[in-house]
């Protein structure tokens, strides 16, 4: 697939990966199958795939007291709010394999807050998405709201983090009409 | 400055910052005269703050054929639509200082809209902030106006990144409710 | 099923549907495989729910110049912006079943806006889009545009029947908290 | 008044009647002195008309632990947030009349939130209002907040179907352009 | 009537008023038949009652070529996005009685959008409510609307002032829950 | 400066101000070393100035209880809500100036909401900005919140009528594309 197949844009198109990319890319279709679409399309650069890989393994995949479902349950509450057909796609896929329950994918995608959750996720995804909707209006009573569901500082900062950068991704997305790859729709359904 | 004193989370606080954080810091100094606030608040882990300041350096200093000005225009309108101190502070000194022109700095903090602004710089603030605020309306009509303002595809993209950078970032600071340094209030008025 | 499994409310609970409906809902059985949850949430009153199918079946299946699926995809588009748990579930697999294309339902579901549709089709939903979100603002220049993309003025009664019908039906399924029936979520991906 | 007197549609324009809706009109003329002009506007096929006046006379005036002028304000409050011309009309003129209180009626349509009302109907309004801008966050403390006004759970779906039904018709107005019947402004002042 | 009874704040209550307001009150009466409650409101402080009046009256009395049927329009269109109950009541009386069209004063309060305007009115109403709506974004396409529309730059002048006054004083009177004169509600219908 | 260098309009261009007006600029540039360009502004027509310099001289300098450093706060809040460049640069030099804080100025103009403010001007501000988003919505809780931070009525009165007042000059400047004197903007930095 070319940048214009992936998105509608027509960047660095038909130019080779470069070969620290192709290992890259080698290595995603050994441990997921494929090689997910947004890799794609950051390719055409390698310094501007590396800073967003760096930051989403960091984020969504190194140690956290954030469980990954639970990441990834932020992921797809945020990118609801802004309607994201890629990252919906790609995150919902995520949500209904970790949890097991691809009726929790579905209600991350169409509406949360209507979910059977947790107190202490039902905070964490009341947070993400207020700092979605409102960031200007986050105060102090709603850092509180998650320390009382048991969340640390620590804790804070990731929830933060993974609502922020899905409200960066879903714009790169929307603005560039990234499209997911295809494989996600039919996974863990 | 400790993490409490730039936000108003509890993170690593008291820890010393790792030698190459310092390295890094002592670079900022040097160059800025100052280690902008946002580094310390991400320098409770290295690799998180190497994550961000990969990405920022990339978006904001790397080439491109936006202008080191207009990406801080850019920036500036999206933080303005979303209210950040830090961000709105940081980069409306970055606008004054690098155009040289303290007003062009206020207008892109209380009303790009009606500042006296190229066609093009317009079209690409006007994608900027839809793509803030209505980001699931983007259309390929929203891309062709760049276009018609003389905006390549890789333009687009790099618009499309900075204005998504600073929605993330924007909302990490209104997540923690971070400082920003109290020089940039009167740098360059 | 008891009305409590279904919705949120307590009402009718326990009572034996009249034999006129259970005759319906073997009937659905027979049709559907199954009873759709909306159809038990009214059962407690005859009337009602024989107030609630007549009006259904009219839209939904009588003759109109708008194929079942585009009827559909007013559906879910509608019930996309009132991000309706029910509606979204029970008629986005309608359209994946009738499209034979689950993309189109997740697209319908998550953004419509970004789907590949004729012009026809697109008028279409950003009529019913905007009679869900403004129905102040719809003026003759509206209508003008569904009659310029090919639709008559007995179309656009059509159109406006199914989007008004369902932003009724969403707010039932939201107020109640009706819960769909489980075997949609699988159905036709 | 044909169809196009009435909306802005042609729609079954100059066909007569059938019998039977000509007997229903009748029966309107003697007990309301006029025939609503929504049920001509609806006249153009008898499905739709009975389908709709069956839905709408079960709801405003079957049996109902709600009064007839609750229900009115139900539907003139929610028809303010949706600006809808004809529902504020003819029901304004309702709740003038059912409440001989002409105040009563200009309150519903202007800002229902400063009238002078009882605890319970306040909530009532509340509900429905929500449920009209905000349908999907509609939670159990909204239908808690009912109960807790002394609504039981059948009460809730009256309010919900209520309002939810005007949310419809509003639409079905605003999309057509339907307007009321001008005996109603004069009426009950 | 004293203030308490007209507003639901506790200033001044009790005094008389002025001779000089008096006085003022008196020529209310002979003119008008009654005192405006909302002059009544502002009685406590002669300078108030004084700066409010002299702008009022500058503002719909005075020379303009604009009609007082129009500054009157302009009022209500405004006053019905603002939900104000006082100004709605008191300028859809003044609306109604100007025009001799009672059905005019309830499009002016119900929705503007739908009343069958001339363009030149269509005009001034859209830029007063964009202007009430979404003032950061009225820019020089709107200012040259108006002019295309037949307006001079002084009658922009006066559009856009007498829609800002009704911005103030809607909200004074929402802030202090302010009340009607009841006489308006059956003036002119 | 002529009319059309402070505004977008051209108004009463060219010719002289009434001796009464340039005695009273005189004293301006006296006092202030300059002549606010809104009352440039509305030197075309000396009623309309005398009426806008009456009622804001009250409002912004007579005795309150309300020091002149709040009122200038509610000023911006207000301002910073309708994205208004005039009144954000005046004010929020005046804030600058008054407070001796630079840094406070900027919080207003930016996001009064994460200032460092006393409880009796976080409730002020929150008052004042609620009444100007959402005027509708304002009730006796809102009122209450003021008394409970220890506002008296006569308090809550001028409140109110200083973010009444700016709710409606905002709106003079954005329709007029009014423009500060370049002063402000350096000062009290």
């Amino acid at each position: 697939m070319t940048q214009r197949e992936i998105t509608a844009l027509n960047v660095g198109d038909g130019e080779a990966v470069s070969p620290e990319t192709q290992k890259y890319f080698d290595l995603c279709e050994e441990k997921l199958g494929m090689v997910p679409n947004v890799l794609k399309a950051y390719a055409f650069d390698d310094k501007k795939l590396r800073a967003f890989t760096d930051m989403y393994n960091d984020l969504m995949l190194a140690d956290s007291a954030l469980t990954k479902l639970e990441r990834e349950m932020i992921a797809v509450a945020v990118s609801s709010i802004n309607r994201c057909f890629y990252c919906l796609t790609a995150h919902g896929a995520a949500v209904r394999e970790l949890s097991g329950d691809p009726v929790l994918g579905e209600l991350m995608v169409m509406n949360y807050r209507v979910a059977d959750l947790s107190d202490r996720q039902r905070a964490m995804l009341d947070f993400a998405v207020k700092l979605t909707e409102k960031p200007a209006e986050i105060l102090e009573v709603d850092r509180q709201a998650l320390r009382d569901a048991g969340f640390t500082d620590r804790d804070i900062w990731d929830i933060a983090s993974v609502a922020a950068f899905f409200n960066m991704t879903n714009r790169v997305a929307a603005a560039t009409d990234m499209r997911p790859n295809h494989e996600y729709h039919s996974m863990a359904r």
